[in-house]
Formats: C-alpha cells, sequence, structure tokens
C-alpha cells in the first residue's frame, strides 16, 4: 500500500484517499472483507508510520478481532452499523478501555482510564475496529507532537487533531476522531488533504473525553470522503447521544443531495493578511467558480449584516482564549501541583492568564460570545454560510509548528458546524477550503458542502 | 459532644447545630483555634458514626495538617477565605487525591482517581480540614447506603446526599458538600434538620464529580447555618468557578440581609396527597404566620400565571427522569459490561428505560423542559418565590428508604435555587420547609430565606 503514497505534488482534482463507504458496498457485494481491509490499514502503518508518526498507541489484536467478527456479519448480511468493520484512529485525548490515555503529557504518561469513552464504545458496540490512538499536542492544546504530513514529511500536520488528519491524509485508516477546541479539526486536515466535518456544538457526547476547554470542545471526524464523515458524526451524535441537555444532529443519516447554496458570505480573519499571493489567487478563482455557477458571494464590508459579523471574526481569538483559560484552571492547576516541569511554556501562558482572570472576566467573555453568537444567527436568513481558506497557506515548514487556526476561531466560539474540504492546491502542497454554516443546521452544511465539491472538483480520470 | 447529640425529640426552635461562622469569629478573636474545633469534630465522629455511619472513609491526619496550619494563619490575622480552617465533608461522588472515590458501587471499590474534583481542590488550597467522604446512595441515585438519621436512628435519612445531611445534623461537622441530581441536597437536610442550599444550575464548576445526570446535577451544601450555606456556595462558585459556559452565583460573599418576601406561591407536588395531616396543619399554620406578617400567599390554582405551571410541577418528575435515563446510558452501559451484578435493581431499571429511548424522546423531554423553565421564569416579576414541605413529612423508618423526593423534582428540572430550612418539627420528628427561586437570583432568595427563618424561629433562649 506504501507505493501509492506519494508526499508530493498534490493535486486536488487526483488524490484519492481511502473511502469507507466505498469498502461498505465492497463488504455487502463480498469482493473484500472487514478484515482484509483493515490489513491494508496495517500494512500502510507499518509502511509510513517511521515517516508519518501519526499513531502514539496501537492494538491490532483488538482490531483483528473486531475486523473478523464484523467480516462474518457482512457474510450474513448482518452489519451493525454504518461505521461496522470501520477501521479507525481514536485522537488521544478519548478514553479507550485497553490502551492509556496520555495527553501527550508526562503527567499522563502511561495512564489508564479504564473506560471507553462515550463515542469509542460507541463505535466498539456497533462494529468499528479501533487501530490505535492517534497522538494529539500536548492536552490538545499546544506543543506539536512531532508528527509529520503527509505531503512533505519536513512539514507540520497542524493543530491538535493533527494526526488524526495525517493518518487518513497518508491513506493509513479511513476514518479517524478529532477533537477541537480552538481550530484542531479543520485547520489540520486542510493540511493534510483530508475531507473534516465539526458538527455543532454539543451534538457528540464528549463524555469520557480530557478536554481543557468544556464550554468550547467540539468532537469531529477526519476522513476520505465527506460521506464517510457525514455518516460517522451522525452515527456518534445519535448512537453515543448529544452531550447533556444538547440535541443530537439533524438530518438524516445519509449524506444529503448536494445542494446549490444561494448566498455565501466570504469571510475574513487576520489569517488573510498572511496568507501568501498564490493562496490568495487560487481562492480568488474558486469564488469566481462558484460565481459562475450562479452562487452569489457577497463582500462582508458589502452589508451591513456581516459587517459587525466580520469585526468579530477578527475578535473570536481574544474572546475564546479568555473563556478557555479561564475554564482550564481546573484540572490545570491541579497537574501543575502534581508536576509544574511537566507543563509546557505554552500551556503556563493559559495559567497565568487565568490566575489574573476574576469570574467577571469570564462573564464578560461569555457575553462577547452570546452577541457574537445571535449576530451570526441573525443572518441565517440571509446567506447560507460563510466561505474562506482553512489557513493562510499551505502547511508550514517544521514539525515543530502547530500555526495559529485564524479560520477557526469563529466558528470555535461559534459552535457552529463547517466542513473542511480538500480542494486547492498551491504549490504542489494541499490547501483547506471550509464551509461554515449555522448551528444546528448540519445538515444544510454538508448538502452546501457536497455541492460545492461535486461541482469543483472534475471527476476522477 | 455526643452527650447534646439526642436522637430525639426534636425542636425547630431550640435547635443548634454546628456554626462555622461562629467558630471563625473565635478563631478570629483566639479563644478557639480550626486545631481545637476540629478535634471536637473528630470526637464527635468517633462518638457518633456507630450510630449514624455517614462516613465511608476518613482522613484524620490530613485534616489536622490543614487546622494546624489554619491555625497559624487565624494567629498571624491572614486567613486565607470563608473556609479557612473549616472541617467539612465532602460527598462519595467527587474525586479527593487522597481518598478512594468509590461512589457506593462495588464496580468503584477502593478506586482512585489521583485527583481532587475543582470544589474539592478549592477548598483544600484555600485552608479547608477535610475530614472525610460522606457515603452516598449508588451513583449518587439509589440503593440507600445504610446510614442513619441524627433523630431516629431506625429512620432514613433521605436521598443522596443524605449522610452529608447527616454528618451536619448529627453535628458531626459544621458544613458538607453535596450533589442533587433529583432533590438529593434539600430532601435529607428537611429529614436531618440541617439548613441546606443548592444554588442555580452551573453555578458551581462539577469537574472531578462522577454524576450520571450531567444535565440536571447540582453542587450545593449542608450546613449548620443558612449563613454557612450561603458562604461556602459563592465561595465555590468564585473560586472553582461556574461550570463551562455557565455564570457564577451573583451577589455578594456574605449572606444578603434579610428581606421580607412580597409575594410567595404556595406549591403542591403529588407529596402533598401523601402528607401527614399533622405536618398539613403545621405548614398552613406555618403559612399563616407569614401571611399575618404581610407576605401575601398564593394558591397557585387562583392564578392564570400559575395553574400551568403547577400542572408541571406534578409532571417534572417524569420529565427529569427521562432525561436521565436517556443520558446515563454512557457511562452506565460501560459500568454494566464491566459487571452486570454489580448494578442495583434501580439502575437496571433506568438503562432499560434508557435502552427504549431514541435520541427524539430525549429532544422531547428537553423541549418540555425548556418550556417549563419559561413558564416558570414568566412568574419572576409576579412572585419571589415557590414556598413548600421539603418532603411529605418526617423521614420514613428503616434506613433502606431514601423517599421520593417529590418536592425537589421542580427545582431539579427548573435549575433554580432553592433553600432548605429546618423550621418544623413534626411528632418530634424535624420537618424541612424549603423556598424555591428563580434561576440567576439565588442572592434574592437566599435574602428571602433568611427572613423567613428570623421571622418564624424565635430566637434561642
Amino acid at each position: 500500500m506504501s507505493a501509492d503514497v506519494k508526499p508530493s505534488p498534490y493535486h486536488a482534482e487526483t488524490n484519492r484517499l481511502r473511502s469507507f463507504h466505498s469498502a461498505r458496498e465492497r463488504f455487502i457485494r463480498a469482493t473484500d472483507t472487514p478484515r482484509e481491509h483493515l490489513e491494508r490499514c496495517i500494512d500502510a502503518i507499518e509502511a509510513l508510520e517511521p515517516m508519518v508518526r501519526a499513531f502514539v498507541s496501537t492494538h491490532f489484536a483488538h482490531a483483528r478481532d473486531a475486523a473478523d467478527a464484523a467480516t462474518n456479519r457482512y457474510r450474513q448480511a448482518k452489519p451493525l452499523s454504518v461505521s461496522d468493520g470501520m477501521p479507525i484512529g481514536v485522537m488521544d485525548l478519548f478514553d479507550i478501555q485497553d490502551m492509556p490515555t496520555q495527553l501527550n503529557s508526562p503527567i499522563f504518561s502511561g495512564w489508564k482510564s479504564g473506560q471507553d469513552a462515550a463515542c469509542v464504545y460507541a463505535m466498539r458496540t456497533h462494529g468499528a475496529a479501533i487501530v490505535g490512538k492517534t497522538s494529539t499536542t500536548e492536552f490538545g492544546l499546544s506543543a506539536p507532537p512531532g508528527t509529520r504530513k503527509p505531503y512533505g514529511y519536513a512539514r507540520s500536520p497542524g493543530g491538535a487533531s493533527s494526526e488524526s488528519a495525517a493518518a487518513v491524509g497518508a491513506r493509513i485508516v479511513p476514518t479517524a476522531l478529532g477533537a477541537h477546541a480552538m481550530g484542531s479539526i479543520v485547520q489540520p486536515a486542510g493540511y493534510c488533504a483530508n475531507y473534516a466535518f465539526k458538527p455543532s456544538f454539543g451534538t457528540i457526547n464528549r463524555g469520557g473525553g480530557h478536554f481543557p476547554c468544556p464550554s468550547a470542545t467540539h468532537i469531529g471526524v477526519h476522513s476520505g470522503t465527506l460521506r464517510d464523515a457525514w455518516e460517522l458524526c451522525w452515527f456518534l451524535s445519535h448512537t453515543a447521544g448529544p452531550d447533556a441537555g444538547h440535541t443530537a444532529i439533524a438530518g438524516s443519516s445519509q449524506l444529503a443531495e448536494a445542494r446549490m447554496p444561494h448566498r455565501l458570505v466570504r469571510m475574513f480573519t487576520p489569517g488573510w493578511e498572511m496568507t501568501p499571493q498564490s493562496a490568495r489567487e487560487s481562492f480568488e478563482e474558486l469564488l469566481d467558480r462558484l460565481a459562475q455557477a450562479g452562487v452569489e458571494i457577497v463582500e462582508p464590508d458589502s452589508n451591513p449584516r456581516t459587517i459587525a459579523l466580520e469585526a468579530n471574526f477578527f475578535t473570536a481569538r481574544r474572546m475564546i482564549t479568555d473563556i478557555a483559560a479561564y475554564a482550564m484552571r481546573w484540572p490545570m492547576w491541579t497537574y501543575e501541583d502534581r508536576n509544574e516541569n511537566a507543563l509546557s511554556v505554552h500551556i503556563k501562558g493559559y495559567l497565568n492568564r487565568g490566575r489574573a482572570m476574576r469570574v467577571d472576566d469570564y462573564h464578560r467573555a461569555l457575553a462577547r460570545r452570546s452577541a457574537f453568537r445571535a449576530r451570526h444567527l441573525a443572518t441565517a436568513g440571509f446567506a447560507d454560510g460563510f466561505i474562506s481558506l482553512s489557513s493562510p497557506g499551505p502547511a508550514p515548514e517544521g514539525p515543530e509548528s502547530a500555526g495559529v487556526p485564524f479560520a477557526q476561531t469563529p466558528d470555535s466560539a461559534l459552535g457552529a458546524p463547517v466542513a473542511g474540504l480538500p480542494l486547492l492546491a498551491i504549490d504542489g502542497l494541499p490547501q483547506g477550503v471550509q464551509l461554515m454554516g449555522f448551528t444546528g443546521s448540519d445538515d444544510r452544511t454538508a448538502a452546501h458542502a457536497r455541492w460545492i465539491c461535486e461541482h469543483l472538483l472534475k471527476p476522477a480520470p
């Protein structure tokens, strides 16, 4: 399997990742089995892991047992779920019963919770073959773990769920579970050329996950196709259930039919200033192609509805990092007491910031976020979503650079659904595009994202 | 200390529990020290624990170290906080670094998380002397742990935080931390004759607590005085912080001045039908005394604003148990996989109910709860709160009977603040009264509760 994975150059139109829904059709037709499919994934791990370094732990024996059981069920035409037999990597912020939860922190080195997180439990009991845990940044926040991206091994795979992205982008597994507090799903997906879907806040049960920013963390999926990302998100939301007091993803278990968006607002963030000319030009060309097809592209400063909103896109980072700095005081203070030297400078910066905050500062940040959310929802009747590059240019050099997720800070603050789409290539490297919709309208966002992909990506030769 | 604890009879006017704020004044005046105060609590544990059985584990050495450090700080007139030197019991649903977290389930027998819950961390780092863990019902839900109440050792102390209540009501400790999903703070407080305050939902950080109904669980305090309950709740809310995305308790760190309520609605629930005549008459007499003082008592069926609300008070139990049954599927299903026989019939009943539910059933229960909340808040301009007995009569016979918390299901569903006040005696046994206010107006509820207590309880002879 390693022969078809080339570090470069990248072409958006011809790049093909693992598609689990195609594999499932083969399982049903009995031209392939979950076990054989899993073995090809394991071969890919063994061939590519020395370069990509996506996994922090693996448990092939259990994955093989799960794949064998799934193989039997497909033979009897009785698969358990859309994820029956699905090889999957799980970001190491989630508990898995038989693997350590290490959060890429020496404080958790070798620590085992002994339990399955809600999502993991849902997948395991519905037939998924959990291949291993993908590494993460420290507590999902900082300090890139030294993994490398599939296109240009010297480059960073991006922020926290980077290694889930890398495992999919390198064609090791068809899907991987990630979590996102400030941008850690769609930003690395753009760097690694995979699809990603981060549904609305609260739609997927976070029980058994270790997330330092609980009012901001979303669960999402990296995958080789938009359809697989949607199907797994919907399955998790309806099987593990939503977070307490929240509602599940609306719409059908199947990815909705492609729907042309009527009107999209172009989203700027501080990232645009940093975007190289080649990426800007490619994005403008992409917008032109959408406009030619009949999508109205709205410049944010042309409309009173979007001017204030665009200002919030610029200030969202301050808002969410204030909220995170206060909210992570516990448990981070207890970690600091256990081993101060084990925390990175980045985490210590958050702790100092949190130490200087009073609860009124936190209330003010929450109030600003509420106002931002109301302003965003007020545009739902006007536009179908917000389109932007998912990063200011392709992945930076150096695996130690996670990059700042400028494009995702708005959806992090809003709790809005966002689809990450590998639509562009810049200088032979992947460049992601993202579509942000409105909280609670995940199915519409997915339908628009599907149309954009089908329109812009020519069929494979 | 054991000499002054008599199982019966109980007199509301003369009953005196430990008052930490009085002790603190003595510490400041140097007529007492935190260490001497703690030793009196430890003496009480040793004398009473064979009868009351409130504690599941204790750690006196650490509590003594904390009390000695507090003693030094008071000598230097530098106490760390309102809880510096406070002996406290912590319900065994919260993690404490150096004690097991056992949730009264064999599945967690001897299990240690190795961490302090957010509240515990806040208290420990601000000088509290954590005496031990008070037992709880299984996962805080069912199966009374065999503790006994201080007035009539053969009687039940009530629901989940019963043993925190028993520890305070038996004059063992001045304060104890509890948690409430369906009524487990104010109901047992009424049985055990202590004060309790359960602030608005989300106002106190629940990190490091193990709660099976995360959209319903509130943290609250049992104490010997209303002032101590308020001060500790406020301290926890502003030091451990609120839950992610929620706001802290409004008002001042000091208990507000007593304020006469203008208008109170009498709250019926299915519990009224079960209430013995003697308790009904005592409650009617209490309402008469309030009315004579100028408080307008509103019968719910006399007012269009309250008729629909009162209907919800009757249906709230179904609403919250539906929500709980769905929300506890994870982690309860994983516990069931680990050891099915270790779960009680009560928990299995919830699991079967959750198994039969789809996410749409959960959505419907949440929607009913939202409508109930809106209906309740719409009465905030009309009345100051809702008054009722905190249980249908005094504690039932038999430590195996936790009683159904009818009076608390409304505030559990609403997330509203409620004060538990030990105002009545029925046949020589304590009978609690409760005042429910409006979400976010904790300080007003406390001020009204204070006025009611000061008006109805004559000064001690």
